[in-house]
């Protein structure tokens, strides 16, 4: 079984955007254990297409499309491949209800006249619910004999007969939040099931603190395995290792992966963090309920991205009660008590000043622990002393406060350099709490 | 004249990372005038290379490539254009030469011997120099017909001729560093002379507090214009509409670009707030500037994401000096003065309360505009009267304090519901700061 990639939408033949989409679904295909040989981009332009369709139909099973379903005039997706099969979409009035219905929660007196047509599509097409918007995208097993003929009966000048009765086509909406919870809601279950019902079991493992090909080689010989397979995805401050195996009995397909896992550890362990879907804040906030702890942050280069990451986890009102953003000498002074002669005797970007930072808040909050960041997240505000990209941070517990400083290569943008310095940090204080009873 | 752009490579149809190559190049191609109409992705396989070069060479005249050009056995982008086109790569010694003293001048003792295939290509291929690494890519105008006749005398089995005198075929490796000074060094001056010099001017327009679809039908019409083209991006709680105009005169190109907009925003204007890359933070730290206002932010229900957004923005120190995140009530009160009593009679979700906090932080930032959110950002918390997605927002400017209310969706998630009443609160903030002298 092998599936294809069509992402359309003229944005993306423009430049206008990165197609994370099609990342999105190449990684969800691999995971599940279908082939995917061929990704395609072409604009929202019915002749183009039916021709990028025409190509995928005869190459592949499951042809997989985002974007193109929204309102307006230039959403061209469903209309396209509907006319491709010669089918006119029909209106499904309990979807049309629905949507009326969306738009009258969200406040507004009326659904615009040119949503009507989201609630249109090929009448033995099934829906893919969307919950985060209008646009719905279907699931379309046109390789069914009835609609293969009907389709060459019709339309002249097709050179190719289609004759695959596993051929279907699931459509999503461009927009990656809608697309994703789609997904997994109903696409991934539905494509499980066809795929032929080999079981695939698969761990991300996830790590920070280090690089990905200094990490790739410690592990080296795994990524030559078959089954499981291993296969290393980085990103920014953050590498993960995908470990995935495929088996009639998912039990044995679990048991070899979390082998692999182990072995994996083994090696890599200080710089591993969680799994799969687990983020380094959310791990935070599980430990610091399991250790019945609170925290206090205060922050200056960062501009509050840690506290709000830190509470992006539902709950986490738990263990954070006030979280401060110093940006002024004036505020660290006032607020976290930091005597004016450190700050101009050593500067904000200073040990000594993350050291008293971490302890103020601690005080100020009345938090088990106070965690400081300062730091020059650039482009400019660098110096030779201390140049863009240097961040020091610092942990207050009990009686006593530890510093530490990260030099963040000059090259990585203001916002770059920001997500970093919350990565390390996160990861300082999962290490730290830890090791607390 | 049309370019596609072809990315080889399987870690891209394995999602192990994000193609922001095809954007590169898709951006890049715009800004020159060359249409693109179609991007594919395939694995490094000739046979399945070989396919995708076949389709493309019918259907444009500048295929660009990346990816594929490393030394080892599974790189074989050139190999495989060679063969499609059965020439026989030949040795560059010169080229063979500069890569073993790029070995050398990094430590090396040798070059390893895969790296040999590097110094290959078609005889009468002009290389694309690689500062940055060993990977040169090729400018290959494949559409003279003495190779078309080769190749057609000698392989079998091709369906179509290629009479295209303008074909030319680019090369890249997959690295993004080293891919973008190869571009504009070599290849950009040389499209730009080979593509006729159309001229293109594009701006994109910024909405926010409308959804794409009533947006959209406020200008219908706009979107069947040819030149200058209209085109509508919907985000989250953010509408773009491009406008695009392309004309032998640059001039002209953006005077009817200007035009078009001029007559979009006349009936849009409420709901506008910038252009092409601005953000709300951006404009709202400008107006910050040029009104020579302080800010100071009391977030709850956000725990910091309005902070992070306005700090993501270089320069911001100059109008932030303190932010705070009061999660908790015990928080409210002491630092922001918010009564106990009030926070027990109305609830720390409230427009009494959200009054108090930005008098609070206005008050103790000693800064010209405080400015609060409080809310209930789910996934749990809501109730009844106080569902989630509710969220109240006030301002504190002089002597006045105003309240506003705002009811997302309770379909939302916890991080849009966030996201949303940042958006909500920076433009707010922007309409407020407008209309002050």
């Amino acid at each position: 079984m092998k599936a294809e990639i069509i992402c359309i939408g003229t944005e993306l033949l423009m430049g206008q955007i990165v197609n994370t989409n099609a990342q999105f679904f190449a990684s969800e295909l691999h995971e599940l254990g279908i082939d995917s040989y061929f990704q395609t981009t072409v604009g929202d332009n019915e002749k183009r297409i039916h021709e990028v369709l025409e190509l995928a139909l005869k190459r592949s099973d499951i042809i997989i499309t985002s974007g193109g379903l929204g309102p307006t005039s230039d959403d061209l997706t469903h209309e396209s491949i509907a006319s491709y099969f010669n089918v006119k979409p029909t209106l499904d009035k309990k979807v049309l209800s629905e949507i009326e219905k969306k738009f009258s929660s969200r406040g507004y007196k009326k659904m615009p006249a040119m949503n009507k047509k989201q609630a249109y599509k090929p009448i033995d097409a099934k829906w893919i619910p969307n919950e985060n918007g209008t646009a719905r995208g279907i699931i379309w097993d046109v390789g069914r004999e009835s609609l293969i003929v009907n389709r060459i009966s019709i339309r002249e000048g097709i050179r190719s007969t289609i004759h695959n009765p596993q051929l279907t086509i699931l459509t999503f909406p461009g927009v990656p939040s809608e697309l994703y919870s789609m997904w997994n809601e109903t696409a991934k279950p539905y494509l499980k099931k066809i795929s032929g019902g080999n079981s695939i079991f698969s761990r991300t493992l996830k790590f920070t603190g280090i690089g990905e090909s200094a990490l790739a080689e410690m592990i080296e010989p795994v990524f030559d395995l078959k089954n499981p397979t291993v296969a290393p995805y980085a990103g920014l401050g953050e590498v993960k290792i995908r470990v995935t195996s495929k088996s009639k009995n998912l039990a044995k397909a679990k048991k070899d992966v979390l082998k692999t896992c182990k072995s994996i550890l083994l090696k890599t362990k200080d710089y591993y963090f969680g799994d799969d879907e687990e983020s380094l804040e959310e791990i935070v906030g599980k430990l610091l309920i399991a250790k019945k702890k609170s925290i206090a942050l205060a922050e200056s280069c960062t501009g509050g991205f840690l506290s709000k990451r830190l509470t992006d986890v539902a709950g986490s009102s738990k263990y954070i009660k006030l979280n401060l953003v110093t940006y002024a000498n004036e505020a660290k002074n006032k607020m976290l008590n930091v005597p004016d002669e450190i700050l101009k005797e050593h500067g904000s970007v200073s040990p000594q000043v993350a050291f008293l930072m971490a302890k103020g808040i601690k005080d100020l909050a009345s938090a088990d622990m106070g965690f400081s960041i300062t730091g020059v997240a650039g482009p400019s505000g660098g110096s030779k002393e201390k140049p863009v990209g240097l961040v020091y941070f610092a942990i207050a517990y009990g009686n006593k406060v530890k510093v530490e400083k990260k030099q963040f290569s000059y090259k990585y943008s203001r916002a770059d350099i920001r997500w970093l310095a919350t990565q390390f940090a996160l990861n300082w204080i999962r290490e730290s709490l830890m090791v607390i009873r």
